[in-house]
């Protein structure tokens, strides 16, 4: 399993009139610890676009339990379950101390600048089946 | 049922690097279509909000099929299928002329802005349930 | 001189909880008003994309007289005073109905993908010269 | 003279198709760092805005030298240089290691929930005197 975390401190332009916030913004949220855990794996996503591989999202879901407030600290942790090949899937959860506030799930795939779908660099595959290893 | 529909011309800061437009937004695009549906019920949101209702987002979802552009004209239609009770659940498509390029689900909630679930407002159940019988 | 105005329909995500839009939002509009003039003048910005010319923003401010709230239709002004040589110079109003609510400055050059500011295209200057004539 | 800093991590989403920082989004991390100094002085905003007071922005400007980009790590510097009296007045140095990107500045008033400009907190008034004092 591949797992990583970050900690975030809520934005006031992430809120929004209802005084929480906006649910879109917590996908942005799961980027960044997308972003991290591919730093952790020793695989940085700007090196990846550098060689010409982008990472769309194909799909995206979330689930709202409890909202979060301007100058929250949250945790986010991102998870990959499975080796990934052709799909990576992701799942997240956003808590503030304990309190578990979102979940989330997203879809990605391995693309090049053209658009089209491509088998993930070998790099990308052997440091993910050797982080399922350990 | 109810449906609505709005046009978008995409703005170019709702575009990433990646040159297409950055997944999140699209929910950003959800929620227009759903202040048109609201409006055309005859149930504005900003008078919902005045009367003390909000409708939060309790879970969210997009698959992407295809990328849209900076500047491209878009259509997002939202339909709400069965009569709203508590939950409200509402679909959309985003098309560039004919191409469907996105799909996705919210629900939703009637929230008291001490942020308990509440029966929705009257005169949104009856108008709802006339649009249902047209 | 050069002018165009764009309506803009406040979006949710662009209030914060101060129950006003964010102040960061209105550069955003600025920049949809500028699309539209340029759209007007015959030089859509996405067609100089394709050419090779960005039109980044060098310089920018705004003042903030009276806030606009969620679902507020306002409008959007652009205005270049002077013929455009290398440093382009807009002014922005933004109003709701006869009230001004914001008044705004940006500064573009033509720049080159490789980041070099370069002469604006032919093209360009030519309608910009003759909506000048006009 | 007050001041304070942060680090910011640039995130995906915060970049268009130019492949670098949309320039609306140095306001929101302008933000970060006043709201870093409002901590360090021990008058958080959050506390402010608890007491019945906002602190809007009135005016805001930016000079964009050179461009950020995504994955970049940033310091943002936020400088009060006269002691706040109605008006704040405060400025910004956005840097990646010694290269300075972007200036800018922000000008504020404290305001009550109703919208009408207010004396600053005695507290607030009392603490930014001592930081000025040492």
């Amino acid at each position: 399993m591949l797992s990583a975390s970050v900690d975030i401190r809520v934005r006031y332009k992430e809120t929004d009139q209802m005084g929480v916030v906006y649910h879109a913004n917590y996908f942005t949220w799961f980027e960044i610890a997308r972003i991290e855990l591919l730093d952790q794996m020793g695989c940085p996503y700007l090196d990846l676009e550098k060689k010409g591989y982008l990472l769309p999202v194909l799909t995206c879901s979330a689930s709202f339990q409890s909202p979060a407030f301007f100058d929250d600290r949250l945790q986010v942790k991102v998870e990959i379950a499975k080796i990934p090949l052709v799909r990576i899937q992701a799942s997240y959860e956003v808590r503030r101390g304990s309190e578990l506030l979102v979940t989330g799930q997203t879809e990605h795939a391995f693309v090049s600048r053209a658009g089209r779908v491509v088998r993930p660099p070998e790099n990308f595959l052997n440091l993910a089946k050797k982080s399922f290893e350990d």
